[in-house]
């Protein structure tokens, strides 16, 4: 592992970057992406992000007044990506070409010339604060606008319990820097589209429960979305919802994203691990929050969801 | 208006005192009430808290390990009660006895001997943070957990437009001295009983919009309440709810209470002036967030909000 002031020698060293972003976009790695991206930039790099999909209508904010650049890279950085999987597209091009992977996640398993994970920074977005605080270059209100939206989403907007001091702190630092930290947070978290209000009844209509309430299932089929008209970014943030239930240890989202192919979020309670859930299908994440991605019919798919789950509750 | 100085050193020469508390008791009156009261009890005074209406469950560990005190009082208190009318059943006996009065309304329309409104913070409980700071007494991790509970509660988890840097460290001081920072949040943002879960299910069946999606009123019956199996405290927050709806300018929360009884939530965005509207109906509160009480019949009472409403989308 290297010191932040080492990559930080090393970026101003080099030029040219590419800037790797994990599969299914969030807050915290398009944040981190474009805020040092912005940095970069203002060292007089060439620099630019490679979003893992489309970038999500709310946060195009992240990417104002950044015109395209076109060059060959030389440099290739990844923000909080855990696993050579989360490249996604980016796997075979980029997996063995990484220079430096700054990331959050205690799971890390890449491979890169240097690699910082601090897994006690509530988001990666922590860390690339912290990163560019060590170049040569201030934090514009721009900068800070992208590293807040990490440092927020990634916390539930500060009220998970991966918040720190530090986490406050920083975020009263980019508040003074000049982030519009409540519009974002209004963009976050407190904004609903009409099709999102309309999957959210509907997955109200799935709960189920299991092992005495311990454990809530809801899920989203295909047909679902487009009948409540509902896309990716209406989605965002339902896996929160079973877990909300008093006296559940374990929230569990099964979302249909293709033909017999799921997608699964752990949320967890009282010490139950997500990550470990989740790894049984070949996935990952943190203690309290993973996911996983499971093939096969609906309902065979949530039975064997549940009953990894219910191993987990009686480990 | 007094400094806060000026209060500390009044508190510190005086004893046998009631804390005051406004009617609807939310985190922020509870978590001031409580938090001062812990930090008189150290200094060797009584002190008790008059809880205007019951204790939520939710809210019971603010009073972890306080034992009752019976003593005739000397001294009042009133901690976030912006007007008279918010003492509900205490305005006969204390209105005109009030010695000290802490609130963060700007609208704040109290009598008392000494008086401290300061409206840039966020909560009560950042004024109270700051009185406890000039006592002579230091802040515990019992009463960090009454001052962080005002502290979030009012900021929607440090989401709200009231949130300054201030809000921020505040909060990072007040988890290093040891509160529960994360498991407080929990319990008021995400945590929902089943009971909550069907109230906003209904609640969500109920939405109608005016003025082009501007205004979006939701309500809630008693028979509504009966049937979901909701108490008082399962229907906290729900006034969020329309306001969250995209492009949404102006969200009402009409609440049954009684036979021909409403009680108002109204929201707003964008610069409208929720208080405004309220006032018109002898109701009040901040710029964004306000409330009040109108008679009448479900349909009368939401066409008379609407109407008051639609004037202030226009004015």
């Amino acid at each position: 592992m290297n010191s932040l002031s080492e990559i930080a020698c090393f970026l101003e060293s080099r030029d040219k970057y590419v800037i790797l972003t994990h599969i299914y976009p969030d807050g915290d790695t398009l944040g981190s992406a474009f805020a040092l991206c912005r940095a970069l930039r203002k060292l007089n790099k060439q620099a630019r992000v490679l979003i893992n999909g489309t970038l999500a209508e709310k946060f195009s904010y992240l990417a104002t007044n950044m015109e395209e650049q076109n060059f060959e890279y030389e440099t290739v950085v990844s923000v909080d990506i855990a696993s050579p999987e989360l490249l996604g597209a980016f796997k075979d091009e980029f997996e063995s070409k990484i220079d430096v992977c700054i990331d959050h996640h205690a799971s890390n398993s890449m491979s890169a010339k240097m690699i910082y994970v601090n897994s006690e920074a509530a988001s990666n977005c922590e860390n690339i604060y912290r990163l560019i605080k060590q170049l040569e270059t201030q934090i514009d209100p721009l900068m800070a606008n992208c590293i807040y939206t990490g440092v927020c989403t990634d916390t539930g907007c500060f009220k998970f319990t991966n918040v720190t001091p530090d986490t406050m702190r920083i975020a009263a630092e980019l508040m003074e820097l000049g982030c519009k930290s409540a519009e974002i947070n209004k963009a976050m978290f407190d904004t609903k589209s009409f099709a999102r209000i309309n999957i959210e009844r509907e997955v109200l209509n799935t709960l189920s429960f299991y092992e005495e309430n311990k454990i809530a299932v809801v899920y989203t089929t295909l047909e679902m979305e487009k009948r409540s008209g509902a896309k990716d970014s209406d989605m965002d943030g339902l896996a929160a919802l079973p877990r909300q239930i008093e006296g559940v240890c374990i929230g569990i989202t099964v979302k249909e994203k293709g033909e017999n192919y799921f997608r699964i979020s752990v949320r967890t309670n009282d010490g139950h691990d997500a990550a470990w859930i989740c790894s049984k299908f070949g996935g990952g994440g943190h203690f309290a929050a993973a996911g996983c991605s499971i093939n096969g019919q609906l309902d065979e798919v949530i039975k064997q969801i549940v009953n990894v789950s219910i191993e987990e509750l009686n480990r």
